[in-house]
């Protein structure tokens, strides 16, 4: 329980920062995005590892570090966390309508393979720098994670929306900043680069690899 | 005493930058509020622990890291500091005339509700990184503090002022950024935060908790 | 095959990067461009040492931490991986025309002198926190890294692109960021710069130069 | 050789950084300068213990960690590299008029005071950060010794050029930054800050000081 409960209050603060920095459209909005998601990593780390992100779950869990029914109890902690961050963002917000992405034609399809290819890129850092044996106590894992973030906030944005997590795209649609009928393509999106991310993972480290095959 | 002179002086340059960069209504004032408090922290760090911030420390005596004879000399340095800090920006911006944060009806008890949150967040990173026994030679603790206070002005100064700390509060006010009347607010949504940071704290981290229990 | 794969990885995000945050002239493009060479560094630095650039490579070869062969997969992979960000770049923003660098007279001549003095900068700040026997197990090295890019990105972008990188030049040329015509100026001032920064290296670090001549 | 070599390295690129991003005005420019001060703080305090500013040697100095020949060798090479940069800026900027910071009257007096201020707060966090025998083996100095001066570079910069260092304060002359004849302003208000942050760590640091006394 206190696992889930430090998925659940990470993920709730990424979800509102991201509400409350996009709906009002603030210019440094990927810093505070990054950045939120920096600092709940170095203080949920030790507890729960700080996925924040049903993503990075998936990812975790084919990599062989967590189980099946702890991964569940993570993802159902990381939507509701979600969407309570979700839900309080509008509450603060209540005045400002934000502007929601709108995707048709080709723009689904790019939109999907960004999505995609920032997930395997958020996924492959958090497995390197976070569960790689090879340094083991480094103190640069929510930097690198939190940076990933904020690179694609900056380049994707625009394109996707820079979700990168099934718990922030059902809470940017909760909030009106994606739309609830385009959901599919970030889930989907997501699955496909967390799952690529994991394999190449396992193909690269192969000390990590041997770890999972023997125990 | 070098403890509380270790304090003052943090919260001198703090409440300074927060008074430079916001009257003067810096695009990168976020940066470098989160940035002052990142490096006094690494500089202060291992003499007084680095506090700053009443609300913090609140939250460090209720964790059972600080006795209540030092948390006063704690809080009157820190008040001491950024008044002196406030006192500092309005000499040297005489010209100038901050902008005053002004609340009504509604905005009042939105400004209440996000000092409180992100009070909540500052105190919790602070508590995990600088005080739990899980990583004891950390290089983050500074990135991490410093960084939650970076995403609380780019996120919520424009809602609160993003004091999320009684001594810039109090300083903020002295310097004409937030009022006078207002700062019940203020002063009660942060030690709200900070008690609330502190009970999770001490529900997540089940052995830090005994270490307090038993001592 | 694992070291070239993860430099192939590295440097595709570096050049989509580059490619998807300069083409739309985003006003963040620097920190995306320094945050995506620091991650990807923490991120594959423990296996391929995450060069994710010729010129890098060639100093490290000068250094005496690679051998020859071993830097020719690695200029190949990271060849592929830029021209594959590249096109990947293109597809996603096919309707957002780039707008190309273009140098004539003098400005060739300080394009390839600050191309020159940034790649030594890369060069001598990736010797001397990745490969110097001083800090063997720092945290620092991906923020030093990635730092050093967005530093020359923000105050030579204008004057020659800020590539520092060969595969970023070749990259930045398909994208239509910088003229196939004018490629010759970063190729041979970013071999001019790295080759500098290994002979500067060596020269001031006495323990790593012992090092290489006595094995 | 190899410490006087390095210092005039990491002054030269300090200095070449500010004068192209000031000069062109980049919104960027704090976080650049800040950069190039973290990362060549980074590259070379293993070699030199990284100062790249005479303010900076004269607390290490005080602090007794320096001897007075050596600190005379790295005082020469700092200006020499600062004067190098500020040529090189010159040189690739020669179209570009630098906007001069100009004083008088009451500002001069204000110039004094912040610059003083944040040289001390910078050689405070130098001292306390890369001096101290309370973290030996951090790997944050660097981040936050740049973090000092992206600091000062956003709150003061309009006020008294942000330069905190003597090396820069000549460079920047030199550039066209600053005007020849308020230099004795950074002069006098840098050696002041310097010596008073000499002067409180030896005060704040017990244990530190008596290494001192006893050798």
């Amino acid at each position: 329980m206190r696992k889930y409960t430090t998925e659940l209050v990470g993920t709730y603060f990424l979800v509102l920062t991201i509400g409350l920095a996009v709906t009002t459209m603030n210019a440094l909005a990927p810093l505070a995005i990054g950045g939120i998601l920096m600092v709940m990593v170095y203080a949920g780390g030790h507890i729960s590892g700080a996925h924040f992100n049903p993503a990075v779950t998936l990812a975790v869990l084919i990599r062989g570090r967590i189980g099946r029914a702890d991964a569940g109890g993570y993802l159902v902690a990381q939507v509701i966390g979600g969407l309570a961050g979700a839900l309080t963002s509008r509450l603060v917000l209540h005045d400002t309508k934000p502007v929601e992405l709108s995707l048709s034609g080709r723009e689904i399809w790019m939109a999907l393979l960004v999505e995609a290819l920032f997930t395997f890129a958020l996924a492959y850092v958090v497995l390197n720098v976070a569960t790689s044996r090879s340094h083991p106590d480094n103190s640069f894992y929510g930097l690198a994670i939190g940076g990933t973030v904020m690179v694609g906030a900056v380049t994707v944005g625009g394109i996707s929306g820079a979700a990168f997590n099934p718990a922030v795209a059902i809470g940017g649609a909760t909030i009106g900043l994606l739309a609830w009928s385009a959901i599919w393509i970030h889930l989907l999106a997501q699955a496909i680069g967390a799952t690529l991310a994991a394999t190449a993972f396992l193909a690269l480290s192969e000390d990590d690899r041997e770890h999972v095959r023997h125990r």
